[in-house]
């Protein structure tokens, strides 16, 4: 498949999960900004706010392309051929949902491909889940779907790919993950046996999973009751998914210092986040029992 | 003077700011927490939370020592024969205030010293203001009364200082300032016809107009009215000064990636903090004075 048709198939993938996402909340109105980037491709960002179940989000398209930076070779440890210029090609899908209800994990789906001029090409991408309140059944529930997803192509990507998602989605400084993982790949080739068709459509499975996967953990927990002490808990969570985003996560730091499109990187910061100096949950409480369950490599699918 | 003579009169000034603002602001109740860092040295953090001029911030002093990482040496771009270990020892004041009143600027200062066992030393610091509303007239106090610390010592001081605090405290992906800026240096040492005694004294000059200069900015505006359009407003400002800190600050950056005390750290980031996707102020509000006076380069003293 040719780079035309993946940014083609991103884009109907990015119409079909707004489609699913206004069946699962009719109240979320999606906000579509067009945009260009003077060293070419551009993007279509869609944000929703104050819908019943999303109270802000976005659901991104785009692909980008230009002379590939030396320096990203560097940072990408690509040894190539530089006496001829390289060019670069990406475009993929980036989601993220921060749910009102406190009771609703906040999710994060991307799914991306990149090419260059000298021929290398990968895919990568994620699904991961922050529960404000961690729930065992339905943590098993989102890591068993994942893991169908995974299995359909090979065995051994659900085990690899949820590590690699505990390291990834993790807060050095705060020695705590994000949330409960998920899967996280990253330049996925040609390689070891594996074709181009075959890692293509695992992406696509991956990122027709997302509704579906998103729909259950709302459809478990929308009817949730809760008071001002959750939705406290939810800002304080929320002031860490700052701190990843902005502190650690690649994607944003990449964008943000190669000058990319502002407003859409910083589309996955929540509506609100605090702070406050040492908070520590009161033992023994729902938030403290979250809180010991923010570790690396928790086998989910045994709870 | 010695690094214990430093070290001393550090913790005095920091003795002496909270006093200072204990005057200006009665209900601010300081929290302190002693730490040891495991490498060497430690701090003294003091909290301050729901005063009545002062939502949150803190007072923080702290005197760190150890083995000179060899990564930190390159960073710092030091030259030095690395066959012999090579110790530091930092010590410093930094102070972050953020007020209920979004009528009432937000305020950092941080004034420091550094040496390593190689003989190598400098001091380091600067006071910048992040008003919510910029007003010209107090912004122009602001640096008038910083001119005036400055010339007292040298009269390059004052523009070069300026000119430096206005490119670090910017936000590229903004394209905007933090706020007025004020003063900012780095690796004041023995160099170009100072004496170490000339350098801390103007230090010293520094830490020590602190509270004058903020108690100035609260008294002229703390029985300012607002609504809740300008907390609103205030919320997204705070959400640029997240941006700053954790996506572009030198010591936040390098204090989170190198194992530093994570809550004294952010001791710095608001108690509550708002995006909105693509928020424009109203033309010609108040919000839209204030976003475009955002800019490096601006002459406060000429209003």
């Amino acid at each position: 498949m040719t780079k035309k048709e993946i940014t083609n198939w991103f884009k109907c993938l990015q119409d079909n999960i707004c489609k699913g996402l206004k069946d699962l909340d009719a109240d979320a109105i999606f906000h579509e900004d067009l945009w260009k980037r003077e060293e070419g491709g551009g993007g279509r960002t869609r944000i929703i706010n104050n819908g019943s179940i999303i109270e802000k989000g976005g659901v991104n398209f785009s692909s980008v392309e230009g002379d590939m930076p030396a320096n990203l070779l560097k940072v990408l440890k690509v040894e190539t051929d530089t006496s001829q210029p390289i060019t670069f090609y990406a475009t993929g899908v980036s989601i993220v949902l921060h749910p009102n209800s406190p009771m609703t994990p906040i999710i994060h789906m991307n799914v991306r491909y990149f090419e260059m001029s000298n021929g290398l090409w990968w895919f990568g991408g994620g699904i991961d889940l922050t529960p404000h309140y961690i729930d065992d059944l339905l943590a098993k529930d989102f890591h068993r779907m994942l893991k169908n997803v995974c299995d359909k192509h090979h065995h051994d990507y659900y085990p690899t790919f949820k590590k690699w998602a505990d390291n990834y989605f993790f807060i050095p400084h705060r020695n705590e993950t994000r949330g409960i993982g998920g899967i996280f790949f990253d330049r996925l080739n040609d390689t070891n046996g594996f074709s181009k068709m075959e890692r293509w459509n695992f992406v696509k499975e991956v990122g027709n999973s997302f509704v579906h996967l998103y729909a259950h953990q709302v459809n478990q927990t929308k009817e949730l009751k809760y008071s001002s002490n959750e939705l406290n808990w939810q800002r304080l969570r929320r002031g860490r998914y700052v701190e990843f985003n902005l502190v650690w996560d690649r994607g944003t730091k990449f964008g943000l210092e190669t000058n990319g499109r502002t407003e859409s990187i910083l589309m996955s910061l929540p509506p609100q986040a605090n702070w406050e100096y040492c908070y520590t949950p009161k033992i023994n409480s729902l938030e403290a029992q979250t809180q010991s369950k923010l570790k690396k490599g928790i086998n989910w699918l045994s709870n």
